[in-house]
């Protein structure tokens, strides 16, 4: 690192950590992933998933590099959500933490990781008392996930690249806690011209089965740029 | 501080310092404060407003003590935008910045602290090169703000107590840099139920003077916590 002017030697240091928000859709459930922390203090106590910021590497390089360690996989929809830097927040000592919402298909998360790390998928509504802030993060990502899911088509980072109608909606459900009207759904989910029908169909929920979809990946976009649309 | 333990120590520590981008409304111009830099490296290059943040307090008492220390103004309304994490994004050294925009009346700012800090209202459209990658923070500051002007009646931060109808329209011009329709702007302005008609006139911009507004705290406070309404 480059040796630094006498201005900035005078301000305190602090450490930097990096804590993942990661929601996953399983069988009509919005899920987050937590663990239970392995280190003091707070060892044994349930934890969103998180680390500490190397010197050689960016917030992002970090984020990244954390999901990819505990999850294997890559390429992850991620979003900065806010930093947590009140005095008091880690009884261990002053930790400044930049709070990441993720969102991963659950179906491609593997249970060798979730071994390996103790990690557990919980339903939102059964989320046990997390260690520190990380409850109100939680709180917060899913606010910012229902603010995303309203104006954008981001939802459709949590489901399989094929995908039934009956699906989205039930994902729509999960993230709203809330039930919607089938017919208005599709509407406004048609109209916004993203999806494309393929001739197959899932048949393993009903006997008449339902088409797959899988979604115009340009135009889906093109539509997450734009901010707008999906007023559901 | 308390003793961390041996985890936590073998981490690296970093500066973290805040940036605030300060927005304010000025005859019918969106403006922004910004100053010249009054130390190395960057020494007289225009700067956002910012400052390290001190041991024993957290992140949103820095910003409010920043912008207090540089504007005089309290409970100016403040939201966290991003933090910056670029390991050279600062040749000085590793700084970890936590950037901030805030919406100050320009009316309110105090000519005595601009010549103290050497700050400046430049127009956005006439935004001087910046230092780092503060002009990046303005850029994504304007589109939160865009994006929150647009969702809630944040845009009344702005003005000054009692303002009139053209005065409220002029700013969401500045805000999004586009003219708007009058009536289609009234009509939705009006349906927010937001506004209360005061019984005097604003006789410094026509013959026949326009009625002044203030808004209706209560009702106001309900509209930015619903965060929905104002689709303009």
């Amino acid at each position: 690192m480059d040796p630094e002017i006498q201005y900035y030697a005078q301000h305190p240091r602090f450490h930097v950590a990096l804590d993942c928000i990661i929601f996953g859709f399983d069988r009509g459930e919005l899920k987050l992933l937590i663990h239970k922390r392995r280190f003091e203090p707070f060892m044994g106590h349930w934890s969103l998933f998180g680390g500490f910021l190397k010197a050689d590497e960016s917030l992002t390089d970090a984020a990244n590099r954390i999901l990819k360690e505990l999850t294997g996989l890559e390429h992850i929809y991620m979003e900065e959500l806010q930093t947590y830097g009140e005095i008091d927040r880690d009884p261990a000592g002053r930790v400044i933490s930049v709070a990441y919402y993720a969102l991963i298909p659950a179906h491609r998360y593997s249970a060798s990781y979730s071994q390996r790390y103790g990690a557990t998928w919980v339903n939102l509504h059964e989320l046990p008392g997390l260690i520190m802030d990380h409850n109100d993060m939680v709180e917060k990502g899913l606010r910012r996930l229902r603010r995303r899911a309203a104006s954008q088509p981001i939802g459709f980072e949590l489901l399989p690249r094929e995908f039934t109608l009956p699906q989205i909606q039930s994902l729509y459900e999960a993230i709203f806690g809330s039930s919607l009207d089938k017919r208005n759904f599709r509407k406004k989910l048609l109209s916004m011209d993203v999806l494309i029908k393929l001739e197959k169909k899932d048949m393993t929920q009903s006997r008449k089965g339902a088409y797959l979809y899988r979604f115009d990946r340009r135009k889906y976009q093109r539509l997450v740029e734009a901010g707008t649309g999906f007023a559901i």
